[in-house]
């Protein structure tokens, strides 16, 4: 997982997830050439937002927590660029799965 | 049904499920030809989430549990690949029905 | 109406129904080709989920009950086949009526 | 208003209508050709559902109860055939209005 | 305002609105031709329903009357004939404004 | 501001607006051609309603006040014309912000 | 941050950013042509609404305050000019994550 120079903290209910980078060499040492890779959709939670904030102002904690390993949707999320390095905000409720 | 290498636990109201794979001999032990396999719509179900989160933070438990057998909707659900097979996770409203 | 070789639990507020098949013959006997067979928008309920699941966990039981005629709406319905029959499954507030 | 060989229940805030046939006569008794009839937007009240079941579970009946004349929207409700008659479901909150 | 020859009781929260007709002289006698003739967004409440209906079944009555002048959006209600005359009714929000 | 000749009442939460009107000539008395001259997204705000009106039927009372300088969304709001002078009708909560 | 000639008060739970500026030189002062300058999703917040109204019309304040620095979405926003200068105000709820 990676040390930001900046400490992100999402807004309410959002995640900051970077996703797992394929594979870029085989078991063996080769390399896979890049459109060979296989796109994963597992990620780490890098940051999590204090909640959801209900309609009565009730803030709602999420159930994950930095350093999860999560299954992420196929699509959504918000890109987002820090230190050079891609990232992805998404709202707790998006995310598929934690893997334990 | 599967035993997988991790855990996997489906965010929320979500549900991890298997669809049945359609039959490929005859009962005889002939062969059906990929095309002519028909797509079943039933699937067990691997894991379950904690629950829907209601507007007041209370959680509602699914009415499923490990191992049943439901019935899936023929669209929707998030494909994910786990041990090289592939899975789909529902929103435990979208599963249409139990089969006991 | 048809009994199943295996139990449908339709999920929710979810009923299961099996559409009423138009006449094959008239009155007098003599068949009516299938173009000119009128469908027909009435079905009996097969089996009932336990009901609607409110915003803070309520469930509020159907109107409808197994053995009910009821009148179906045009488009709309999951269609699934069990015991080589074809089946629907609606939401409870989809169905328009109950004919006595 | 019609009378009809089975009772028709209408689900919830449903309303069973039928809507009123275009004159087909003048005042003096010739024949109106039936691209001429004007298509009315008044019906009668045949059957109504027990009411609105709110979040809570709580039904609100209808403002409307059977024989009830009534302004019809242009588009919308489901059709359906009942004695090889034309009717109409719609919910109670589509009905325009009443005429007393 | 049109004395009509039924009364119409608009549901819930509809009222019946009754567009002012442009205007076809000049100050001066001289007939504006119809194309010319300008649209105008202002009527007059002739029937106001109930009111509206809350989720627990509370009637909210409108903040408007039978005669009210007001000010009607450039699209949108429903047209329906009364004696032969054109009349819209439309839900309580959907009036932008009363003129006093 | 404008002296209006009849007073307009908006209705729940809407606030009548007046868009300011571009500069027609520069600082030294030029004047602007009518495409060179800069729409201005802001206004006064000529009348407000009671306010918005909850499911309970309670009513939040505007941020706003007659006289209130406005910054105004790009688009929306419906156009009304009041003595030949154009106006806009806008939902509270769609203005931007107040100018002080 | 910039100094302006007037005070916004963005409504409810908006907020008044400034979309940081990419860079026009590089680290050794030689000029970035503008196509080549990389758009930021980075923000400063100008000022912020009194917060959320929620149905009961209890006000819930943003997380947010004046002089922090966010992320911001990659669309959305309404661009408004002060001082001649470019801001967006967006809904509180649309910012990404604060930067610390």
């Amino acid at each position: 997982m990676p040390q930001l120079s900046k400490t992100i903290v999402p807004m309410m209910d959002r995640v900051l997830v970077q996703r797992i980078k394929p594979q870029q060499k085989t078991a063996s040492g080769i390399y896979i050439p890049e459109k060979a890779q296989e796109a994963l959709n597992e990620g780490y939670v890098i940051a999590v937002g204090k909640g959801t904030v209900t309609q009565e102002g009730k803030v709602i904690a999420s159930e994950l927590k930095q350093g999860d390993k999560v299954l992420l949707p196929a699509y959504g999320g918000s890109a987002v660029k820090v230190d050079n390095e891609e990232f992805l905000l998404f709202r707790d409720s998006e995310i598929l799965a934690k893997i334990l």
